[in-house]
């Protein structure tokens, strides 16, 4: 891997384990094993490196949500799909975890590449609800639009409480929960 | 005030804007108006003063929501109350937030209030859910367990949106979605 490489991955899994706040340039240096010019040669900061990292990340995401999204089955299945597929529940969202680091929420730069993950996701997800109503799947009560909100918002939460309980089943439940009421609103 | 109530007020607010890693004895000195021998005459360090701070912010937390839920109304009402009341939804929730502190996280004694406190509101909703049920306001697909914690998720996860967002209204969404499943799911 290239310096630049080794800097941006670094960068990556540091914001993902430490968050932005708490990771100095000497932390990047030192995991990516490069010197500080060589740095500064590739980025003019932490700012910019950063901005690169969670750009990488957010496609990344957005790429294998899509996938699963994209794939075969009913609304209902592809929503459930998504919301059950494997995850490091403990490590938390790498995207989501973002919104709660003040410098982060600070630097427009940096809340950019987060706030279009989430509009993408939520109106990726609206759709999915939409077609499902509309294919008569799902009950007209359902507005895909909040739904969508719903359906997020579980997911960057029961990272929260997984996190607090210290084990992935508050996840899980959480996601079960949600999945139980929209399933209870299906139209068999 | 006194000097004490100084340094605990001052870690509330800026555990609650800035989060644990990101403050310093300085910070909480600096705004606390108080020196540092004053600080540690009065606690051990930075880690006794959150515990002493986060342990105030969750005791008002929950008197507070008790207060919404134990209020009258049927359990949906009181559910809808607790979930619409009004909230900076911007700053985040000061409790949740905390998950996303990696010290915090690395700490046992800071990380145990958050987990009680979650665990007591998971089984508070989830009572009133099991009595919405039992009175035949909510239908008996609903299960209380899984359900209150998707509530609790969904509210969590509406500060992540918001937050991305630079805008509450994706918070509000949120709520209004699982309120709305919910409803769809009431018998009336």
């Amino acid at each position: 891997m290239s310096t630049r490489e080794r800097l941006i991955e670094s960068t990556r899994t540091l914001l993902w384990e430490r968050g932005y706040v708490a990771t100095s340039p000497k932390n990047i240096q030192h995991l990516a094993e490069a010197g500080q010019g060589s740095m500064y040669h590739h980025f003019s900061g932490k700012e910019e490196l950063a901005r690169v990292a969670i750009d990488r990340t957010a496609e990344e995401m957005r790429a294998s949500v899509d996938a699963v999204l994209s794939g075969p089955g009913s609304a209902l299945e592809r929503i459930s799909a998504y919301l059950r597929r494997e995850r490091e529940v403990l490590k938390g969202c790498p995207i989501g975890r973002l919104t709660q680091d003040p410098d982060v929420m600070a630097t427009p730069m940096l809340v950019a590449p987060v706030e279009e993950t989430f509009t993408w996701l939520r109106s990726r997800l609206a759709a999915i609800v939409a077609e499902g109503v509309v294919a008569g799947e799902l009950s007209a009560a359902i507005d895909p639009v909040i739904t969508s909100a719903a359906i997020v918002a579980t997911l960057q939460g029961g990272y929260v409480l997984a996190r607090a309980d210290d084990d992935p089943a508050a996840f899980q439940q959480a996601i079960e929960g949600i999945l139980a009421l929209l399933g209870a609103l299906s139209v068999r």
